[in-house]
């Protein structure tokens, strides 16, 4: 098959991957396994690719106009282009099954799926903001001076103040590691396997892979306890395990 | 095999069940497909059963002794005693499989379940209060006393006070609708199946059904919008779904 097109948003970074709803349709694409490369999309060329390919749009600006984002997919062996990272995995299981493929969502599991993405938001909801205050650094021009220019109007607040260096910072971060103990207890379930379904790889880890990356990547230097040290190393190794589908293509 | 012993807490209710984690472990012994009979027991009752028949403790009092709760199955096919609704379902899937019996846990889906259970009970939280407070009219006088005598204890007021009628009520019973919506949106993603996964019935679905089938329950008379209304009648068709798993034998 011909490789698939997935657009991604670069950053400074060696590895360029950092986005994390992006991160989820890497993970998706190398646990499927099927070939694909990468084209770096800054954020204010978006919405022209978008439209240029007939990509659906995600959501509804506050102007009510259509609303672009990544990770988007073209998949020429179809002619499909899919946008949204959850409809992307539900469209590479209904497109790619059998012989070497893996199954993104055994048994049906989407809907525990989508609970299970809920919870961890829910975990890392008291990080949210200082995560996405710290990932403005990593991008290039360009897509740096966009974002803040949307998350600053979002939040009605300056990046810098999302969740200030020093008291309120620690605590957003020690509250996002009390949530992830709970994420802990959860995997716990698993029978000790490496994957969040035991020893069978799926799209959980997809989801679960790339807000952790994400927090891994964004967070050196920015006068938070490493998130290695968070349940005693829990994560550092989840990520480990998951490095055969981290690949950068 | 001789039929597996399911220690439940009685009401005054015509069906008898009523409480939500007992209600777990009889649907996950109706989905599996074992044969079982109920004893019914009092909430007072309850240590003096666990330390007969040699049941774990599932907590800690206050005083830090060992606490013991119902659901509690006696197998004397294995001669295995176990408490927790969690542990149950776990037990019944690795002492029966294949033939006739369901499998609980499709896919090692262990972990996956825990999180939902966990967004389900974010969802109710709202309205737990108010659930536990019209809980105790149904029990029975030796039941309803020591129920009314804990949970006063636990939340420092009376239970008339956790969700007192009229607007209060109105408002914790509007937020626990709100929290629904989103349950149903992870369940839309199921393929239109009447189960949480789907067409394929398992334990997620004893433990929706028992949050759902508690509130069913209880909530008649009690001042608040019924619970068929919310979502469309959405609740309603999936209790109906799940008759054929709610006997109480």
């Amino acid at each position: 098959m011909a490789p698939i097109i997935f657009y991604d948003i670069p950053s400074t970074l060696p590895i360029n991957a950092w986005s994390p709803n992006c991160w989820k349709t890497r993970y998706a694409l190398n646990i499927k396994g099927v070939p694909y490369t990468t084209e770096w999309v800054e954020y204010p060329d978006i919405e022209a690719l978008a439209l240029q390919i007939g990509a659906a749009p995600t959501g509804t600006k506050d102007d009510g106009s259509p609303s672009y984002t990544l990770p988007i997919i073209n998949d020429p062996n179809t002619g499909k282009v899919v946008s949204d990272s959850f409809l992307i995995a539900e469209y590479l299981d209904e497109t790619y099954s059998g012989g070497n493929f893996n199954t993104l969502f055994p048994s049906n599991s989407k809907p525990l799926v989508e609970a299970f993405e809920g919870g961890l938001v829910g975990a890392l909801s008291p990080a949210l903001p200082l995560l996405l205050s710290i990932s403005a650094p990593v991008l290039n021009p360009s897509s740096k001076e966009y974002f803040r220019r949307t998350r600053e109007a979002k939040f009605g607040k300056k990046l810098e103040e999302f969740s200030a260096l020093g008291a309120p910072r620690t605590a957003d971060w020690a509250k996002a590691e009390e949530g992830f103990a709970q994420v802990a207890g959860w995997l716990a379930k698993n029978g000790n396997g490496p994957y969040v379904l035991g020893d069978t790889v799926s799209y959980a880890d997809g989801v679960l892979g790339a807000w952790l990356i994400w927090a891994k990547i964004v967070t050196p230097g920015q006068g938070v306890k490493d998130l290695s040290t968070w349940q005693d190393g829990r994560w550092d190794k989840y990520l480990k395990d998951l490095e055969p589908f981290s690949q950068v293509y």
